[in-house]
């Protein structure tokens, strides 16, 4: 397959035009999902989108009791899945979760969501990462400038841009405990970055990531353009953010941790194949390769949101 | 001399009630000064008080030709008053500049900034440190949660609770490049913190701060009590804040760095003594024990300053 946004392959940093829509499929169809027409507008143009409290407290209140428990209970494992922060033993992710979490399982498919993501997408969808980010307070560490894509495409074999990040805000995300900072517009434009990929480049990127992220001169561009949004909300405040929005986040020294989970969608028309770096496939828990059964193969009832607030 | 706020002495950390006023001298004479009756009460209520847009434009254009210069003159400067950020050559910052630099010089006994001072630690004032922090863009790490006054006290030997930091933004601080948190009321603690003081403990604090800085459960209740304020504005805002009151920064990597200079002005009863670690003093570029002249000796006219927003 061509490599339409070929990466860690030049000399030198390159910004390529995006070769996708961002909006996908007939844009009659688009019309009738739950975003309405400016929430669609909005993130075409921004490549994110805000919903606050879209779920209720009590939601908030159940997804809470399990990201503690699965906080206590994953502590001392070791496997992969967890991933510590740098320079100290706190849990900064835990990938793949909710496919042995009853509430995280049924969550990826609730319609709430799902028919969103096939409005955006224009297709049926599959979950091709589950992760929770704790950014535990007074320790958290930055998660440095990327574009999702780039690393999807480039270690896992992502053909086009045609997937959406879902964050759900599990704790207020306030401007002082490192809330994400999205670029807008930045989706528009693909940074080809420099360096080449290492075997096994999960194990330390997942703790900081070095490779696959844009040069200085790069990103300063991207902002000069589109200036820097900080998507602070409460609990329960939902995130829409297409796979090539430039977004990072800085570290918190708050008390205050600032919890996310985070369901990536992908079009079942955009499964992966072998990795554009040449290199063996991540694991399994970081990109879903054999489980793309759409989370809900036909739209049951419309689901109204045209009255949930965009901020 | 009795250490009326022992820290790093302890074994557990300790919450201690402030045994200073936080406006000196006499209520009728602190009324007639720059300040407002409003901006005195939130000062003394906060422990800080934001002045937006205090200097013209022009103004802070010409600091930040001073502040480039510094920067470029600095680059392979080797010595002590200029600190590298942790993991990087990029000057974190540097001290002392404004015994060398006319501007800066000037800029300490501006009246419009020493009558302020003057009329909140109700006596004389000099100037006790001088820094500029760079916080540079993609690179500028944290500053962790600390009181200046407990490293002032312990290793400089400053006895009481009566100086005020005067950062100037030469840079707009926005909530997204590590603009400085505040946490309001945490003046009236002083947190006494636990760890014996190393010798040459700067040599590594001004890096990242390890000793001297609150325990997790202080820190909480004092984040509990008063929350976290961020003290974002345009360049050319002034922000006075109390020598004890509980401060941080997050790390900046959006592109567009966040430059401050500060003032620190100490009453000219309160110089120091022997630092209360019973170590050695600090450099004199960190702590100045000689020339404790007044800034200003006697008032002039008086500045009005009571039409400058508070934000």
């Amino acid at each position: 397959m061509k490599d339409l946004y070929p990466s860690r392959v030049y000399q030198k940093p390159k910004i390529l035009e995006r070769k996708d829509p961002v909006i996908h499929g007939d844009k009659q169809s688009a019309k009738e999902g739950p975003l309405n027409e400016q929430q669609l507008k909005e993130y075409e143009k921004n490549g994110f989108l805000l919903l606050k409290n879209f779920f209720s407290p009590q939601e908030v209140k159940k997804m809470r009791v399990e990201l503690d428990r699965l906080w206590q209970e994953n502590k001392h494992n070791a496997s992969p899945e967890v991933i510590r922060e740098p320079g100290s033993q706190e849990i900064r992710s835990i990938f793949d979760a909710h496919r042995k979490n009853e509430l995280f399982h049924d969550l990826a498919r609730d319609p709430r969501i799902t028919y969103m993501i096939q409005q955006l997408l224009g297709s049926d969808v599959y979950v091709h990462q589950f992760r929770i980010n704790f950014k535990p307070g007074f320790k958290g560490k930055e998660f440095y400038w990327h574009s999702d894509f780039e690393t999807w495409h480039v270690e896992d074999g992502m053909p086009r841009m045609r997937a959406v990040s879902c964050s759900i805000l599990l704790t207020d995300n306030h401007s002082y405990n490192g809330p994400l900072m999205l670029v807008p517009g930045s989706h528009n434009y693909f940074v080809s970055c420099v360096g080449e990929t290492p075997e096994d480049n999960y194990k330390t990127s997942l703790k900081k990531q070095e490779l696959g992220v844009p040069d200085h001169d790069s990103l300063s561009w991207l902002v000069k353009k589109g200036g820097i949004t900080t998507a602070t909300g409460p609990a329960g405040s939902l995130l829409l953010f297409e796979c090539n929005t430039m977004h990072g986040s800085s570290g918190n020294i708050s008390p205050e941790p600032r919890s996310n989970v985070f369901f990536v969608y992908n079009s079942v028309e955009n499964a992966l194949v072998k990795p554009f770096s040449g290199q063996k496939p991540r694991p399994e828990f970081l990109a879903n390769r054999t489980t793309q059964t759409p989370e809900l193969d036909k739209p049951a009832e419309k689901v109204d949101m045209s009255s949930k607030k965009t901020g």
